[in-house]
């Protein structure tokens, strides 16, 4: 663990990251597996809570297990709030969330020592959050922790979601002792960095992505609906097939990216759970989640229409009944300018290469924008390689983000963007 | 439950049929869910044992788990057995399996009754057998007990089995207490009815099918790998997506049925599951059970050469490899003309309708048949609904199917078709 007011910080940073990445290792991989609220986590909770509390900084959860490290330098004043998350996917990369923390970490501990040395220039106080459950592998939906910490999801819906083993969010987090009582922090502004989910960055040798907009989308959870059968014995005109009819809906939304312009779109089915899923039967329910992501919301419209003329055929075609469960769309959505433009302006002064850049991916800060002002930024992935044990970042571009999330912490801190009293 | 010398013999078969239903009903249906070595299939067998003992057979379980209910006549003699299996599929049928075993058990009592009134025409004992894990639902190989019982599966090889949660057949056999020592049983022959799991019988007119042959079958476990990538934001031509591929398989499957004539080939897709199965992660592996089953061999050889150059262009085209991880095949499977001849006369006899039937399914019959003379008979079922919590079957097909067995089961303990000391 790196000591307080290390000489060199990018050397601080890359020891705690070796440190840190051992945490859910996978045996035989360069990746993890840490599941939110799993063994993995909890341990890597601890650690890291120590982390924050031997620079200084004091540790509360609040009641969705967000994990917050504050450092008071102006008594009352509003908070920087800068983080992302450390849960991960199933056998996953080791930077997805978790070199967000730990850059927002050093970030907070080299601007800590700088504002205890100077304190006329701080304005804000500084807190680092490892929001929970960003991932939604294990509990439903991702990017929980946020989204209660910002009003967007009842803590109470959150507490009772359960995995696919039936525990709930409350006892998964209080098994950790990571179920606290804080509550309310008065934000001043929020910052986050992330690897690069693709491989633009890389291709157009960018360091510093300006994270200016999220792309449109449209996800639906599908319900097929047939008829158990004895999957030889029946007759074929006789079958009602769930798992068929599912199925053309796995084909049928990789076949509509052919419809559009080359990256116009993204179709993707992740998950898919068939009823009874017994080798001699056919199935009578199957359900699967469907998405369509684009930088246009006219190519989802687009899209949308095309899917649902599918599903027509298919129930028509194959006789099963297909519901729309749930389903959540939101057009292309933009991160305030008044961040872009700070965060140019820090790259512009590290001489670090920088440009524009969507995200595909939902973040943390996709919510957080919403509530105060935010700056999001990317470092680049090699090959654009995500949620596999193979993600990769080079160390270069890790302390390159370091570099430019301390020039972004440092001028928040300062009072740059500070929204008014903004309580999320 | 009937008491033994009932005087109508198909009123005491159809209380105590009522009766062994409520084992595991699903509430609001007319279905069962009794998944091999489960509470409520522990729960059939206490009362299985007490009918059968409360008729003067003894009751004995082997290592297997297979239960049978023995009556000796004439010291020394060999067993005319049969039966079926009382295990179902989940949220299935209440006659599959179940009918066979409660329809030998009474054609044995009364049977048994004749020959206590005139030993002299006794040539074997009974035996009524209730096979253990027919179905394979929860743990596979489906005909386990038969399986292991003719030789054909190694005893360790069943018990080590284990269920999707980790149990295993051993341990869930003895939390039933349902794992026994009876080991060998000189059996002279086989007999099994069932009820047909098709329209065709239903369709003619038939009210017993004399099953003649199994169809021929070519059964895969398909392993099907990409690479994990971020379901949203990894470009589309980087992805290696394993349930793309999967659900290629599927529809593949389905399609190679319009290659033929109508009613040559059935396939299905019941069993899929998807690796890591989340909701942004494009699946690395999938693995699926696909089955192509024909009366004839030819066909199946042709859907074969076609399915296996489909999986070379979705191998090629999606990136993905697709590797066969278990197959099994088989021709045209006859049954043995003698028993087909017995059961023709006994059907004369009474004045049944009757004709010849091929079986899409398999049963123990198939294991027995190898190894014993063997006969195979078949009932109606409505709409040939099986697998299905809908499955029927009227009482009269009932009744006449146990009056066929009690038929056969007479001439059989009467010395016909009698192995010369075949052990089983």
């Amino acid at each position: 663990m790196s000591t307080p007011s290390s000489s060199d910080p990018a050397a601080a940073f890359l020891a705690d990251w070796a440190e840190h990445t051992r945490f859910g290792a996978v045996e035989g991989t360069n990746g993890v597996e840490r599941q939110a609220a799993s063994e993995a986590d909890g341990e890597q909770r601890k650690w890291f809570a120590a982390l924050l509390e031997s620079h200084g900084f004091t540790v509360h959860r609040d009641a969705i297990g967000n994990q917050f490290g504050l450092l008071e330098l102006v008594p009352g004043a509003p908070y920087v709030l800068t983080g992302s998350h450390m849960d991960s996917q199933p056998t996953a990369g080791r930077f997805d969330g978790a070199y967000g923390v730990m850059a927002s970490a050093h970030a907070c501990f080299r601007v800590a020592d700088e504002l205890r040395a100077d304190p006329s220039r701080a304005r804000c106080n500084l807190a680092i959050v490892n929001w929970f459950n960003e991932e939604g592998s294990r509990f439903k939906p991702s990017m929980m922790g946020s989204s209660v910490f910002t009003g967007k999801l009842p803590l109470a819906d959150a507490l009772a979601t359960r995995d696919p083993r039936g525990v709930s969010v409350e006892s998964a987090l209080d098994a950790l002792g990571e179920r606290g009582d804080f509550a309310g922090l008065d934000v001043a502004s929020y910052a986050e960095i992330h690897v690069q989910q693709g491989r633009s960055m890389e291709e157009e040798g960018v360091t510093i992505g300006l994270v200016n907009a999220t792309w449109a989308a449209h996800k639906f959870e599908f319900r097929v609906r047939g008829a158990q059968a004895h999957s030889g014995a029946t007759a074929m005109p006789d079958r009602r097939d769930a798992m068929l009819g599912a199925a053309r809906l796995v084909v049928a939304a990789r076949e509509l990216v052919d419809e559009f312009e080359p990256g116009a779109l993204h179709t993707a089915c992740g998950e898919l759970n068939a009823y009874p899923n017994s080798p001699v039967v056919v199935a009578s329910e199957v359900q699967l989640l469907l998405d369509l992501r684009s930088p246009s919301a006219e190519v989802i419209r687009a899209a949308h229409a095309s899917l649902m003329s599918t599903v027509e055929r298919v129930q028509r075609e194959d006789r099963v009944d297909i519901e729309i469960v749930a389903e959540h769309s939101w057009d292309q959505n933009p991160y305030p300018e008044a961040g872009l433009e700070l965060a140019r302006e820090v790259a512009a002064e590290l001489g670090l290469p920088h440009d524009r850049v969507m995200t595909v991916a939902g973040h943390d800060s996709t919510n957080m924008k919403d509530a105060v002002p935010t700056v999001m930024l990317f470092v680049p992935s090699v090959d654009g390689i995500s949620h596999n044990l193979d993600e990769f970042t080079r160390d270069e571009d890790l302390v390159a983000g370091l570099q430019q999330m301390t020039g972004v912490v440092r001028r928040l801190a300062a009072g740059a963007l500070a929204a008014s009293g903004a309580t999320a």
